[in-house]
């Protein structure tokens, strides 16, 4: 479904979208770090952000602009997270967006900002000023692989897709750009995702779109259980395809619907996959609960646990401690009817451990990406989570940043 | 309060116990394995459980042991925690208590049973009944360590202490033995803590006594937020001290209470100090909450976060990872109000990071044990959470070992 040219055509894929990726000089290593995306058309906007009570200043700020409803463009940098900067910080990401909405000529409270990087440092607005005056420059069709760049922080690579559907006859586009890895790491916040579109749809059902998709997506990842004070997903729907408006739930809207839905899960599992010195990508599916809920939180318990990831980093069949972990999750479970599966294979059941194919588990458990297959047998409800494992890398990358 | 002779004394210092820890074969090492405590007078006993939905058989037994009111001794092993062995782990658990009433001569379920170790492997239970008889023969005043010995897994010394107070004229002790580490590591489960007292206590008081114990000390640690399938607390209180028996909550209850909770938080402070890896003890002090449980949520989310553990380890001052963890925790939090401190000096508070003198921070960081203040500044309830850093060792000692 997500090709390469559509990777890189990425966030500019959608009909009317620029977007700009430069070296502000924020990033100490001198990479790029500071993104505008664009949008001639208005676009209705929606946002999802971090609950975290210590929520950084650019999220106060975009949160006012979603609730304006509209956007022209997004704005933002890397290696300062403009987070515990108190009023200070707030002016600095009022004016990123100013000093952006006066390059791109639109008005100020249509522009999202966005920060990721060193907590508690405020952001150099003379660097700043220069940096987003460059992008708003050289925004482009060809810019959303430099944008996708200039956001990262420990990230290996820079997640992106893009891809086209039909609707009510025309061609409808959605690109999107994100960042993960750790949840905050060498002092770093964030997970950041910004989604475009040329779809025509309601802003109001463009955000409870958002909101469901992010709750089984986004929300299902855990690298190290760290909630940051950067998180943000946006969308800019800016009609430029000019389909029928989706006002309502009907069948375009159940397209737009499985799209954004598709491309919030590739995007979220390859932020997982890439977890701070991850080996593995486990997928923990989680069958047979009483509630979604109770479904999620089985699979968070047992994707949070580091016993369960280092037992994954070192290969080990480990199922007492997935098991274990399913049994503090605050979930009421029946042991007896919980059955545990490692790539297909039941390491757990009726009560007892299996005797399993020592081969077979070892082929399992020797690949890259892991499904963990966790049944509790007591009602209808699934939930998937992705994790990734807990390895050396991950302390050395957290523990040895001195800041 | 707790010296080194008493330490060795262990859970013998009070008249009427004796102990004893031998070598069975369950540990692959050969170390020691198998420990018995005894007393003549049958005690009243009280006890507290892992909460995991997969409990381990002896955990099922015990609460039954527990709920009679009175037992006359414990054993236990290390090396096999007979956890997830269904049926055949009960019968197990069963005889472990039996063997050891009829070489005690008692009633079976006068018998504490417990065991920590790889979960869903059955006990031997030859090599059990050879090491349950041998362990009785050698029961003396004298064989506390050994008993303490052959209960650690990976522990790297065995916790105990000892001491004694004036109760109505009478000398009252009470002596301890405790395991921690990992929560449940080389597929290894539990925390372990017997107590032993002479002092003449009514079963119901010391069972509500050692709840409300329980709650402040032990279930304040946080290795890596792994619950197991074997935790036990039990005490045992036999009398012998001759007392006047302690039936309301009146002066000699206190005392009583605060010497257990003393003993309690001296063990619960070397679990964490011994977490598995671990190179540095950190004391969580969360101040200024509107309940205590609020503050002890903070405190646990702070503890748990694996970013803050990595930071401490590369003894890096990262204010922004505690913060952020205070953040998540779900409880409602002013951050302008917050303040926060390491070993004194404050690092975050009016919502920003403070100019501190980088050169006394460094010692802090660098000391083994750091003492993290969280001020909410919301109300008066305090809790004191104790854990440990993340260390490479840590992966190691989880993600090398092969089941």
């Amino acid at each position: 479904m997500f090709s390469e040219e559509h990777r890189l055509a990425g966030v500019a894929y959608p009909e009317g979208f620029t977007a700009a990726g430069v070296r502000a000089g924020i990033k100490k290593s001198g990479n790029l770090d500071v993104a505008v995306i664009y949008t001639e058309n208005r676009a209705n906007v929606a946002g999802v952000f971090t609950q975290n009570t210590f929520a950084a200043a650019p999220v106060h700020v975009s949160k006012i602009v979603v609730g304006t409803g509209t956007a022209h463009a997004i704005v933002a940098n890397a290696g300062c997270a403009n987070a515990c900067t108190g009023e200070q910080g707030l002016k600095n990401a009022e004016k990123m967006a100013s000093i952006a909405a006066e390059n791109l000529k639109c008005r100020q409270d249509d522009v999202i900002v966005a920060s990721t990087g060193v907590i508690g440092v405020n952001l150099d607005m003379e660097k700043m000023e220069a940096g987003i005056k460059n992008a708003v420059s050289k925004l482009s069709r060809e810019g959303s692989v430099n944008a996708g760049n200039a956001i990262v922080t420990t990230d290996t690579y820079s997640k992106a897709c893009a891809t086209a559907i039909e609707i009510g006859g025309k061609q409808v586009k959605f690109g999107a750009i994100a960042k993960g890895s750790g949840m905050i790491q060498p002092n770093m916040a964030t997970m950041l995702c910004f989604i475009t579109t040329d779809a025509a749809i309601d802003q109001k059902l463009l955000q409870s779109a958002l909101s469901e998709i992010t709750e089984v997506s986004f929300n299902m990842i855990s690298i190290d259980g760290d909630m940051s004070t950067n998180d943000m997903v946006i969308v800019l729907a800016n009609g430029a395809a000019g389909n029928p408006t989706i006002t309502e739930k009907n069948a375009d809207y159940e397209k737009f619907y499985s799209t954004l839905k598709n491309i919030c899960t590739e995007l979220a599992k390859k932020i997982a996959s890439d977890g701070e010195g991850a080996t593995k990508f486990l997928t923990i599916d989680v069958k047979g609960a009483e509630t979604f809920e109770a479904a999620k939180q089985v699979g968070m318990s047992v994707a949070k646990s580091p016993l369960v990831k280092t037992a994954f980093f070192g290969e080990d069949p480990n199922w007492g401690r997935v098991v274990c972990a399913v049994g503090y999750s605050g979930i009421k479970i029946v042991p007896e009817k919980t059955v545990v599966k490692f790539g297909n294979i039941p390491v757990y059941e009726n009560g007892l451990g299996t005797k399993y194919d020592d081969a077979a588990l070892k082929k399992v458990m020797a690949a890259h990406d892991i499904v963990i297959e966790i049944d509790l047998g007591l009602g209808n409800f699934d939930a998937t989570v992705f994790s990734c494992d807990f390895s050396y890398e991950y302390v050395k990358i957290n523990g040895e940043y001195h800041t």
